[in-house]
C-alpha cells in the first residue's frame, strides 16, 4: 500500500478520529467576535458550535474552553458551550492570542493524556488556525472543524483552510465530526444523535416531523382532510 | 392633503396596523411545505413564523391557524405556532387551497369582529396571496407578512409581492409588524419584545449578551484578562 | 369597499383567474432562445413551461402556441409543450416579433370566445411583455406567468415585471396559476396536480417518496435496519 | 375598456414606442463614471449602450448625447456611442448635473419635433433619472432603458426603478427597445438586427455560429470526425 | 399634460427635492442596530449615512437626529453624524419606536417651517418607514433614502421599499440626494461635493487620484519608468 | 520523469479511471437526505446520480448500492439508481454510518475482483468521504465524484474536497467520469452517451434539438417564416 | 534550499513559463460547448481564449488547436482563435475525447521540440484536464489556464483544479500567462500587451481612455465645462 | 514527530511568522490597478493594504514598496501605504513586471538581512504571485497575504492561491498576519492593535463603540430613555 496522504502525525494510521484518544478544544466562541463573522450566517456558526458541545457530551470527550479577554469588546463566551458540555473545563488566558501560547491551556490538554485534538475557534484565521498549527508541530493529530469556527470573510476562510491543510491538519465539517464519533445508528442514544443533526442541517428536523406524522396517519388510519365530506 | 396611496380599504386612515382591530392568520406553515421554501433560509422562515405567534400572544391578538391536508406529504403544522400562541384557533379545511374558500375559516375571522388582517402563509405565492387578495376584495385591511411566509424561489416571492401590492394589500416584514404592535419600549413587557427581535435578527441576541457582560465588568470592577499578571 | 387595485379590465371583480374564461398562450419557447435565458436556470424554465402545458390539459383550457422563425437560430419549440398539451393549436407567424401583431394569432384567441389570458413567453422582455401589453389595451384580463417565461438577465426580468404591472397586467408565478386552476385537493385528479407541483418545486417529489415509504414502513411493520441483529 | 395603467402622457394610447415619434438620449456614458458602475458588469453596460447607438442608426432615430465635465475625473464619452451613431448630436453642458437643466439640451430635443424619449444614462440614479422625471413633467412620453444605464449598486438601481415608475416613466430593457423598434424579422436589414441582439445576449452569437455550421454540414454532406477511419 | 405619478403631497409639482424647503432627518443610526444590518455591507451604510450628514452641511439643510434607547443594547449614535453635521439638533425620545410618535421630534420638524423631509433611518423597516408613512399622512413631501438606511435582510428592504412607495413616499438613493442638492458642478464648493461622492461610490476616489497623477505626468513631462535606461 | 502527484495507490500509473478495473459505489442517495443538500441544487444532484447509474450500465461496470436506515427519516433510495442500473447489487447495512464498516458491503466490493472505486454518496461529508478514505487506506484507487454527491453547505463540500484530496483520493466531476469511461465518440453507442451529457449539462439537450432542426431545415429546403408572404 | 513544491517535471527549476520552451494548446473552444459553460460568464471565457491566441502570436509561441467532432452539436471552433493566431496548426481528431489519445495531436506537440505546455480547453473538466494529466505523465511541464477554459459549473471547475494540481500540473490564470510571457513593459510592443490586458480585465480599457483624455486636457490646456461661462 | 507540511524553507520550524526575521513587501498597490480588482470589494482591499502598513509600523518591520510604471494608466501608489508606514523604502523599477526581476528590489530585500517575507501585491495573480514564487526559489520563507492583494476575478484569486501553495508559499489572511505580529493583548500598544482590527473587520469598531457606551452607562448610572417620565 502506498498512501501519500499529507496528514501529520498519523504514521500510517487511517486519518480519522479515534473517540477514545480525542479531546475537544472550543476556543474564543464569544458574543463580540461572533459579530465579525461573515463566512457563514452567524446563526449557523452558533448552531454548529453548540452541536460540538452536545456531541462531546454524548461521546464523553473531554472539552477544554477558553476566551480572549472576555471582559472587553470581544464579549463573553456564548452560553450554549458550557450549557451543553457542562463538564467542560474553562482555562483563562492572560492576553495571549494563540491559546497554545498559554501554558495553562497546553497543560490542560496534556493532562487528558490524549493526542487527538478536535478544534473549533473564532475567528478561524487566528483562534482556530494558530493552535492547530502549533499542536501539529508538537506532535498532535489535529482535526480542525472549519464550519464550527467563523471568520471575517469567505476568502479568509478559504485561505485558512489552505494554510492548515498545508501544515498537516485534517479539515472536517461539523457533520463529519458527529458521524465519526457516533459511528452507528445501532446504539441506544441514536435519537439524541438525530437531534444533533437537526442543529447541523435543520431540514432534518422537518424530516423527523413529517416522518412521525406520516406514521401516525398510517397507524391511526387518519383520513385526509381532502377526503372529508 | 393629497395622499395618493394605493392601499385598499383604509379610506384615508394612515395605512398602519391598529392592534385593537387586528387578527393574525397563520396559514399552512407545515413541515412538508417548508422543504419547498427557497426564497430565504428555511430556518429564517421558521424563526419569523414563531416570532409572529409570540408577538400575537404578547399583543393579545386573536390568532387563527389552518393547514392544507396535513395528513399527506404537506406534513403537520410546525409545532412552534401553537406552542407560542396557545390561544390560537385551528380551523380544519376540506381540501380548499385558498383558505378563504373555506366557510369555516371566513366565519372564524368574522367572529372576531375585527377588520384588520395580518397574514403569513406558506407557500407565499398561494397560501398567503390568495386569502390576502380575497380578503381585500371583501373589504378587509390586509397586511401581508412576506418574510414570515415562504415560497419556492426568490423570483416567485418578488412576483407575489408585486401582485398583492397591485391588489391593495400592504406588504410588511416581520420586524415592522412587531414594532407596530409594540409601539414603545416604555412598557413592562419590554424585555419580552426584545427577545422577539432576537428571533427576527439574531445578532440582537449577541448585542444583549455583550451589553450585559460590559455592564457586569463595569459594575463588578472586573479586571481585563490581558491585565492580569 | 374601496379597493384601489391597479389591474386592468377586471371592473371590480376579484383579480384572479376564472378557469372557464381562460386561454393559455405559450409563445416562443424555443431551443435557441432558451440558450439566452439567464434570469433563472434554464432547466427551471423548461420545467415550468412544461407544467403550464400539463395544467392547461388537466384544467381543459384552450392553448395557443407560436414560434419566432423556428427555421433559424431561434430553434424549434421545445417538444414538451405540444407533448403535454396535445390539443394546443400552433399558429405560424410571418416574422412579427410581437405575436399580437400577427392577425392569425389574434384571431385564434378571439375564436375561443374567452377574455382571460394566461401568457408565458421567451424572452420575457419581448415575447411575453409585448402581447401582454397589447392584449390589456384590447380589453383582455391578462395574467403574465413571469417564471414560466425567461429572459437574458435578472435585471431584464425585474424591469419587465415593473413594466407589465404598470400597464395593468397581473403578475403570477407558475405555482399560483396551478393553484388557481386546481382550486381544491378534493377532486379526483388530485394526484395529477400533485405531480405538476413536482415540476414547479422539485422537493415535492422527495416529500411524496418519503411519505409513501414512511407509510409503507408503518403499514408493513418493517423493522429499522439499525435495529436488525 | 378600463386600463388603469400609470404611465404618463400616453392619454390612452398603448404604452409602447412609436419609432416615428422617438428620440434617443444617451447621457454621460463616460469612461470614468463607468468605473463606478456596480449594478451589472461594466462590459454588459458597454455592450448595451453600444447596442442602443446601433439600433438608433438602423431605425433612423435622432440621437442626442451629452457628457458631465468630460475634462475631469468623469472621463470622456466611450467612443462606441458616436462610432455607431455617427449622426448623433453632441450637446456640451456647463456643469449642470441634470441634463434637462441645460437649455441647449432641451432645445435640441425640442428641435426634433418628437415627443417620445428613449433615455439611457450613467449613473442611472442621477443622469438617467433626473432628465426622465423632468421630461415626464414637461409632457414627454419617456422610456427609460435601465440596463443601458449603470449605477453604483444593485440597490441603487432598484430604488431608481421604483422612483421613475412612480413618476410615470415606462421602464424598458435594451432588448425590448430593440424589438419595439425592429417590429418584424420580415425586413431587409434583419441580419443587422440579429447582430444587435448578439450585443444584448451574447449567446445569440454562438447560436448563429452553430446554426451556420450545422447547415453547412448538411449542405456539404460533411462527415462527422467521429465517423472517419 | 397628464402625469399619473403616485407621489404624495406634490400637487402637480415635479417630485424632486427643493433644497430650500428640505430638512434632513437621521434616525437611529446606532452602533448596536448597525450590527443587525444585512441588506448591504455595514461599511457602506456607515459611509452613506456620513455622506448625508456632510451634504446637509454643505447644502445648509437643517438636520434633526434622534436615537432609540441609546443607553441599552441598541448602542450610541455613530459619531460621524454629529461630526459631519455639527449643527444637527438631537431630540431624545422616551421609548417611542416611531420617532413621529414623539411630540418633541415632530415639534422640532415643524419649527423649521419646511415641508420636505429627507429621511434615513436604521432599521429601514421600522425607523425609516414609520416616520415616513406618518409624515406623508401629515402632509409632508417625503424622500426616503433607502441606502442610507439599513435593515436585517435584503428581502426586508425590498418589502419596505414597496410599502413606502405604496404610501406615496419618493424613494431615493444617496447619490441622487447629493446630486439634487448640488445641482451643478459650476459652484465654488465643487471639490467638496466630489469628496462626498467618494463616500457613495469609492472608485471615484481612485479616479481622482489617477486623474491627478496623469495630469502631473503631462505637466511635469515625467518619463515612464518603463522608458528609463 | 518526476511526477510528484499525491494520489494514492497508483504506483506511477496515470491517475485516470481504467474501466476494466472499476466498480461504482452509490451510497445513501435517499429522498430524506436529499432534502438536506445545499451545496448544489437538489435537482442537479439527482440528475448527476442518475447519470452515474446510466453510464455504469453503458460501460458495463459493476454497481453496488446501499442506504442508511431507509425505514426512518432518511427515506428510501431515489428510484432512478436501480431504474438506470438494473444490474446494481443492493447491500443492506445494520446502522453503520460508514458503509465501509459494514462487512457485507466490503465483501461485495472484493467479490468484483476490481481495485478501482468510483464513489458517490450523500451526504458527501460523511457517506462519500468515510468510505473513500477507508478504501484508500485499504489499497484501493479511489475516484470521488463530488458533484454526484451532496451535502449541507458549499463550505462543507469544500472542506470535504480538501480532506479527501489530502488522503490521496482523486476528485472527479460527473462529466469527467463519463468521458473517462466513454473515451471516444467513435463507438456505436455514441448517441446514448450524448444523452448522458444532457443530464450533466442540460443545455446540451438544447444544442441537440437546435442542431437537428437546423439540419432538417437545410435538408428539407424549408423556408424561414420571416420570408413567407 | 528546500522547496517542497509539488509541481511535476521541473526538477528544481522555478515553476514558471519559459517562453522559449513553450507551446500553446487550445482545445475544443467550440460554439456549442460554450453554451454549456457556467463557471464564468461565457463572454469572459471567449475574451480569455482570444487573449491566449493574441499573446501566443505576440510571444511567437507555436499554437496547436483541435476540436471535438465540430460537425455535430458541439459546433465549430470560435473564429477568434485562428483569427488572432493565424499561424496556429489545426489537428483534426477521429472522435477521441482526450486530445492526447489522438496520435496526430501528440505528434504535432512533439514536432515543436518543446517540453512546456500551456493548455486551455473547454470543457475544463475533460478537454483541459485529460490532456494535462496525460502530458504530465509523459514528462511535460504543464501550465493549465483554468480561466481560459470553461466548464458546466463552478463546482466542476473547483474539482478539476484540485485534480490537476494533485497531478502536478501548475494552475494559471490568463493574466499570469500574459505577464510571464511579456516579462517587461520595457519593450517595443508594450502597447499591444496593454490591449491584451483589456481583454482580461476590461476596466483596463477605461483606464487607458481616461488616462489619455486627462493627458490631452493637460497638454491642450482644455477648460473644464463647469468653468465655462 | 512526522509533520508532512509542504511549506518551503522552514526546515522543520513551525511555519509561522517570526517578527524579528520579517520584511513586508507591498507591491503595485496603485489607483489604476485597483479599478481592475474584482475578487473582493475594492474598499476592502484598500483597508487591508493600509492595515498591513500600520501593523508593520507598530511591529517595527522594514517595509519595501514598489510600483509598476506609475506614470501610465496603472496610476500612482495609493497614498495610505507611505502615510501609515512612513519608514517604507520605495524602489522604482524599469518596467519589469515581476518585482523580483528588478535587481534594486532584490538588493533592498537582501540589505535587511532578513529571510522571512510578508508579501501583498496587486494584481495577486502577477504582482504578488511572481515575487512570491521567485523568493521561495531563492530560499526565503514567504507568507502571501492573499486578501491584502487583489485581482480581476474570484476565480483568478483561487487559481493563484492554489499555485502559490503548490510552490511552498504559506497563504495568510490580513488578520492572521496582524495576530502573529501582535502575539498578545498584554502589551502597551494594545489599543492601537485593536484599531488595526477595525480596518480588517469593521464590525469591531461598532463593538468598541457599544462597549464603551455600555460601560459609561453603568459607570455614570445613566437612565434608559425608555424609563424617563
Amino acid at each position: 500500500m502506498s498512501t501519500p496522504n499529507t496528514t501529520a502525525n498519523f504514521n500510517g494510521a487511517r486519518p480519522v478520529i479515534d473517540p477514545d484518544d480525542a479531546v475537544m478544544l472550543l476556543i474564543d466562541h464569544q458574543s463580540g467576535l461572533f459579530q465579525t463573522v461573515a463566512d457563514m450566517p452567524m446563526t449557523t456558526l452558533r448552531r454548529h458550535a453548540a452541536a460540538l458541545a452536545k456531541m462531546a457530551t454524548l461521546a464523553k470527550l473531554p472539552v477544554i474552553t477558553t476566551a480572549s479577554v472576555p471582559q472587553g469588546p470581544n464579549g463573553p463566551l456564548i452560553p450554549e458551550i458550557h450549557q451543553y458540555a457542562p463538564h467542560a473545563q474553562y482555562v483563562a488566558r492572560k492576553g495571549e492570542i494563540n491559546a497554545w501560547d498559554n501554558p495553562d491551556f497546553v497543560a490542560a490538554v496534556k493532562a487528558t493524556g490524549r493526542k487527538t485534538l478536535i478544534i473549533g475557534g473564532t475567528i478561524t484565521s487566528v483562534c482556530m488556525a494558530f493552535p492547530s498549527i502549533s499542536a501539529v508541530h508538537d506532535g498532535y493529530k489535529v482535526f480542525a472543524v472549519v464550519d464550527a469556527s467563523g471568520t471575517y470573510s469567505k476568502m479568509a476562510q478559504e485561505i485558512t483552510l489552505a494554510r492548515v491543510v498545508q501544515s498537516g491538519v485534517v479539515p472536517m465539517d461539523t457533520a463529519a465530526v458527529a458521524s465519526e464519533l457516533q459511528k452507528t445508528w445501532h446504539r441506544e442514544d441514536a435519537q439524541q444523535w438525530a437531534e444533533i443533526y437537526t442543529n447541523i442541517f435543520p431540514p432534518y428536523q422537518l424530516l423527523i416531523e413529517s416522518y412521525q406524522k406520516a406514521q401516525d396517519v398510517a397507524n391511526n388510519h387518519e383520513q385526509l382532510d381532502s377526503q372529508r365530506q
